[in-house]
């Protein structure tokens, strides 16, 4: 049997065809074109499962059952998306919606969370406890613990972004101050590096950034490896914030695993080598040494698929 | 059924018998005399098993198990304690050494997640996740999921006491700046009172503490409520400090309870109402409203002695 996941996010529904060990068949995706109604997003999810099915040579007779990926609060139990803000929507019932046309099971979890349980289903060697850290707009993660999501009392766990790691620090959106993702996400890097290229004229980072229009998280990276001054303290600097918020999962967690990822991770070694090297050396052990593994996530764009598939499997 | 609760600390062995709802039949103590042999130490738990046996009107007979709560790193599938710096003994076989002399069941289990798992079985509420924090020389804490003590890879995890609060803050014994435990332990408040009084000769703190010989974590708590501005002060920015590290145990775990113990908690409400409006008002819910319910821990002093006999009642 194969299960469609649906990965709704702000910019595209990506939707494909996965294999019960987590390899997607067939994928494809369409505008999301937020904000709209819950109705006319249900409408574009269901095209698109059917759409896949037919791109994977394969029925709906084939299909178990399908699983959606939501930013937002979830509500799995009856079915719903209970608030997503950058999708416009309010108790989206898209259980029943998606249902109304195709009959299916459906199971609906919030996006990070799929995403980390995909990752930890194709890339966790079975690990008891297993931390997913995702560096985007914010920061992302999900919490496995004996193989199951990790989501608390309230749906809401497992928010290492706003765990802070400096109380005086940058205001966060949520209210509070210093948290992780203020300093370690895609957009923290972002803004260090654009203030980086202001107080260093000279920086190749300014050619860097004329030759590719913008300033992304790519270009502190690739003008440190050239051996700019700059822009190797704007990724040490990010190291060491990335390694401030790991050494709290480690001390936490202890987990088996944590992988981090996003597109930054592509850096792979490069960015994680010395952040490993800063986690594991504070680290708190009571004596014991055994470090938790940490590696780059694996199934990069692909994990809301594949976690939200992978969801609707278990 | 009952159980021995061992509670080797490093001022007092405290031993009790234990009923299996975690009510203490009769309890007993001896100095633990520290530094001494792993074979002294044992002798004296032994000793002590007798003691509190015959306290409670019993017999060996009566006894299901030995559960013994350990400073330290533990390894409880080989039935020892790795190390215990305080207690100056490394890879003390302390389950053989019990055996040798009582022939019953001798589960060993790190102090502090014993404690936290004590105030579970006895104030959890049946709450699937659970969080137990004390303050105390540092800040102990011990994570309960799903009914079972959290320890992660290499049962050292659950140590919220060095989670960063302020990467660029205090510098902790373990190698990390601005751990948690540099705020808001017992130890963090003595020094943050000390600090005050220095700084304020006119404050009632003065005469408090040449009234009761040395500066506590009483202190400020005392003179506060009597209005003094410095002792107010130094209480209002323990509370911000205890808050800080609460958030991040709130957005991370979400769990259904969450207690604070150590001796300071006795202020109750005093200290924990205006924590609880500082955690909950920045705490991040996805559209979610429902809060854990954060209280002061019940079994005090006790915690130790149930702690333990709880773990051998698993």
């Amino acid at each position: 049997m194969y299960y469609i996941g649906i990965d709704l996010g702000g910019t595209n529904i990506a939707v494909g065809v996965v294999d019960k060990d987590g390899n997607i068949i067939y994928k494809d995706s369409t505008p999301t074109n937020a904000p709209r109604s819950a109705e006319a997003y249900a409408e574009d999810m269901v095209s698109m499962c059917y759409k896949v099915v037919e791109g994977a040579k394969l029925t709906m007779d084939d299909i178990a059952a399908i699983g959606l990926g939501s930013p937002g609060s979830i509500d799995n139990e009856n079915g719903m998306v209970v608030s997503a803000g950058n999708l416009g929507i309010k108790n989206a019932q898209f259980r029943k919606l998606i249902q109304q046309k195709i009959d299916k099971r459906v199971t609906i979890e919030n996006d990070a969370n799929a995403a980390a349980y995909g990752e930890y289903m194709v890339n966790g060697d079975g690990a008891e406890s297993f931390v997913c850290i995702t560096l985007g707009t914010g920061i992302g993660s999900g919490i496995i613990i004996d193989g199951k999501l990790y989501t608390g009392c309230n749906h809401a766990g497992g928010e290492f972004g706003h765990v802070t790691i400096d109380m005086n620090g940058i205001k966060c959106n949520c209210g509070q101050n210093g948290c992780w993702e203020q300093y370690a996400s895609a957009t923290a890097l972002i803004n260090q590096t654009k203030e980086a290229i202001e107080k260093n004229p000279d920086s190749m980072m300014v050619k860097w950034v004329e030759e590719n229009g913008k300033v992304s998280g790519r270009t502190a990276f690739d003008c440190a490896k050239k051996g700019d001054k700059a822009a190797l303290n704007v990724v040490e600097n990010f190291q060491k914030y990335l390694a401030a918020g790991l050494l709290s999962v480690v001390n936490i967690f202890q987990p088996d695993k944590i992988t981090v990822g996003g597109g930054i991770s592509a850096e792979g070694e490069y960015l994680l080598g010395p952040v490993r090297d800063m986690v594991f050396c504070k680290a708190f052990y009571n004596g014991d040494r055994k470090n938790p593994v940490l590696e780059v996530a694996k199934l990069r764009n692909d994990a809301g698929i594949i976690g939200a598939a992978m969801c609707a499997a278990i």
